[in-house]
């Protein structure tokens, strides 16, 4: 794993959706570094992006990007925010981006991981550092430990082992970066829906009496992919996970420490203080 | 893995709930062999029942069923049929299960599959043989090969090789004995809800356009756990499946020759040939 990078100003932040492009921008200039924020049409919130520098791009202009990138000053990159996966017939691409075609061609070929790194070794080759969330904003990042008032008792503690190793053996096969485990039970793996979904998935188990086990019982447990590029994609928690992880009437929530975002935790400790739940940091 | 046993008439079948256990019994009357039906209170048909000598058990009389097995002169046991798993507290238990309940208690603690072969050890202290489908009805099972009139593809065989690769890992975890695999992404892999709800939620993902990948690709992959007893668990395959595969837009389904149930095969293979998908028997 990668040591934190030294980041130097201005940087690039190629933003999708959701909140966290603006959280990172934020902590960036807390620190006195400005981002430049390259919003993707479609996707980025506008009144957002304009709360910064910023200028818009859609998928398909590597091209268009470099130069803006140069153009800006901006040695360092990095892909924050959602995007569902585009097939490739929708994406229109600029000269720049037919150049390296047959990269793209390649990136295409396999999972999300394999796509985002082989987009950031297109952007490597043109000069540019792509650096990650862990290196812009560790402050946006699970801390370790018990984070909440309530801690998790030994069932919880087995099942979060049990938990990790599970996420450890579907590591190679790009998907699964949360499972439910209650009582030494899997109950469920995270599949492309994601987190929300998958805690959904199991408050309806409960609901349907599919889960017999008690309220309480059980933990969401979620852990980077041992071969994630961590600067691409790191997992993501939020006061929904907290909310989710309440409805599917679980113990608590595991994730790795320094490799997951917490970009609320301060709201994420309250609710879980307010629904009795534990929130754990785990050592990666 | 064992090899097929002798089976001696009478055998004792504690049937659960759906049709298998019927199955089972017509097909060793056809090959002269004479099942007693031990009909699980609250899951077991009945009606289907009735067709064959019986006695209506509850769980937890394991002191009644060794008895009615001696009576009967079943010398060999096997389970057969559904069941949702029952909590400890759910179980009314006779003075022979009371005799044993250190053994109960400690095969309650694990995942069903250590549950089910626990309870499987208790009967052979009793001295009667646990059998599987298997060595009682092999023509129920999925045979070894191309079974529908569409053969799989170079992608759809890529898909099966990854899903296969999938599942083994999987194996340690008592979850997950079936997934789908769509041009090399893990789409999905099934929960306790089993391989029917796996096949609805990737149709969902379809309709929420979440899979955007063309209709007709893809693989429903399912085999048994590798450390799984193949007495007391087979994955099972029907008509259901294959149309489930069929509404969840798949090019077929694959799963293993001869440690799958596949009861309606005929009929499997009718409806796979008029939806346009492919059957594969895998080796082992």
């Amino acid at each position: 794993m990668e040591k934190s990078l030294q980041i130097s100003s201005p940087v690039g932040l190629v933003a999708g959706g959701g909140v966290l492009p603006f959280a990172v921008a934020d902590s960036l200039i807390a620190r006195g570094i400005v981002p430049v924020v390259f919003a993707l049409k479609g996707v980025c919130d506008p009144d957002s992006a304009a709360r910064f520098r910023h200028h818009w791009i859609s998928i398909g202009q590597f091209g268009r990007l470099c130069r803006l990138l140069h153009d800006e000053g901006c040695r360092q990159l990095a892909f924050i925010g959602t995007l569902v996966r585009p097939t490739l017939s929708e994406i229109r691409m600029d000269l720049g981006a037919l150049r390296v075609l047959p990269r793209i061609l390649s990136a295409f070929r396999g999972g999300d991981d394999h796509l985002l790194s082989g987009m950031g070794r297109l952007f490597e080759r043109e000069g540019f550092q792509m650096v990650g969330i862990r290196d812009l904003a560790p402050d946006l990042l699970m801390p370790e430990g018990k984070l909440a008032r309530i801690a998790p008792d030994a069932d919880a503690e087995a099942d979060i082992v049990k938990g990790r190793r599970l996420l450890a053996a579907l590591s190679p096969f790009d998907i699964g970066q949360a499972a439910v485990v209650i009582d030494g039970h899997v109950v469920a793996v995270e599949d492309i829906e994601g987190t929300d979904a998958l805690l959904a998935r199991v408050a309806r188990l409960r609901t349907e009496e599919r889960i017999r086990a008690r309220v309480g019982r059980g933990v969401l447990v979620k852990a980077p992919k041992e071969t994630q590029d961590l600067r691409f994609d790191l997992p993501a928690t939020g006061l929904r996970t907290v909310e989710g992880v309440a409805k599917a009437g679980l113990a608590g929530m595991a994730t790795v420490a320094g490799q997951t975002i917490a970009a609320d935790l301060q709201e994420m400790i309250a609710a879980a203080d307010r629904a009795g739940l534990f929130i754990v940091g785990s050592p990666p």
